[in-house]
């Protein structure tokens, strides 16, 4: 199936069956997220995997009750670093160079240069920084579950702070930024499965400047 | 080639050989960008197509001389909407609802609600949101190039507000969140190339809370 496909093949899931997503397409899925580029390769963010059912139950609370969370077969979790701190950084500059066999200071100047661009920057500037890196995984994510037909529900609606401490994430030094629950759809009970799809037309989604 | 496969081929290219990239896999590409799933379906943004060298050229001078935005085949540039207004909106579930037959009165309730929230932010925090969007399909982009075999250099790295104003971006509403120059790879003139591709060990980016 070609992205295309796939992509037209997806949509926001309203309500699962219940039905158990192989280990093996989770796999896929998470392995695609974590290949996803970031900013300086920095990855600054993780992915939560829940499947306990009574932990389902307690997310879906701070989360309006939608029905997808306790119906998927894992809940997946992205969370970003809550700030850029210098030790951070640095771990990631030390693996990526001892991975690749040069030393500290194939990158020290670069190093020097980005620790600079993050100090200038609030805390708060900084976690929004690292939730957009989130975000270019959450979309490699997602096209993977569709290329593998699972369905997912891409979610931003929840209350973040009460997800935090539920998980304890803060603790962790993360922030919950989406969630995307992977299942497989009931059809008989969605109501959303049906509609089709819309989209910007192309000629307003694409703007040509030559 | 499986998503991963291809998201292990890919890398941030540091350096393009100047060949064309044929119109069809850009349009597919585009094509991706337009399918990825936005809140509320409210694709808050535009995928910008550059081709013209001279432009290319002023381009690569506000986005600190990176040789891939001249070298490049296409340069897309993707950005966003500078504030949610109610005509916006409101257009949006308009065209939503005509092409699927309904009534408006069919999302009345959800669009008052999206409104309210909408509202109660600064304009700049529904940028920030706006922006959070176009990146979903930033990476959805991302891979379908990986996928297509075409190279592309995820880049943050610009002046947005030079940008802007180089393309009249904010008289269209706009503000420019990325660039994802399109192009093929110059192997003998990129350093990175070569060197392994590092990512946060699996045990370390996926946590399990159960």
């Amino acid at each position: 199936m070609s992205t295309i496909d796939a992509l037209q093949w997806r949509y926001a899931t309203k309500k699962m069956n219940g039905e158990k997503v192989s280990q093996d397409k989770v796999d896929q899925i998470i392995a695609a997220a974590r290949l996803a580029p970031t900013s300086s390769g920095l990855q600054p963010f993780k992915v939560i995997v829940v499947t306990n059912p009574e932990l389902k139950a307690k997310i879906q609370e701070v989360a309006y009750g939608q029905t997808q969370i306790t119906d998927s077969s894992h809940l997946l979790i992205f969370a970003a670093w809550d700030k850029y701190t210098e030790e951070r950084i640095r771990s990631v500059f030390a693996r990526t160079n001892a991975e690749r066999g040069l030393p500290e200071s194939a990158t020290a100047d670069y190093l020097q240069r980005l620790l600079g661009i993050f100090g200038a920057q609030t805390e708060e500037q900084n976690f929004q920084h690292a939730a957009r890196q989130a975000y270019i995984a959450f979309g490699v994510a997602i096209t993977e579950a569709a290329l593998l037909k699972v369905d997912a529900t891409p979610m931003e609606g929840f209350e973040t702070d009460k997800l935090d401490a539920l998980l304890g994430l803060r603790e962790r030094g993360l922030r919950s930024v989406t969630l995307l629950p992977l299942g497989y759809r009931d059809e008989a009970g969605d109501w959303l499965v049906n509609l089709k799809k819309v989209r910007t037309p192309l000629e307003d989604f694409v703007i040509r400047i030559d």
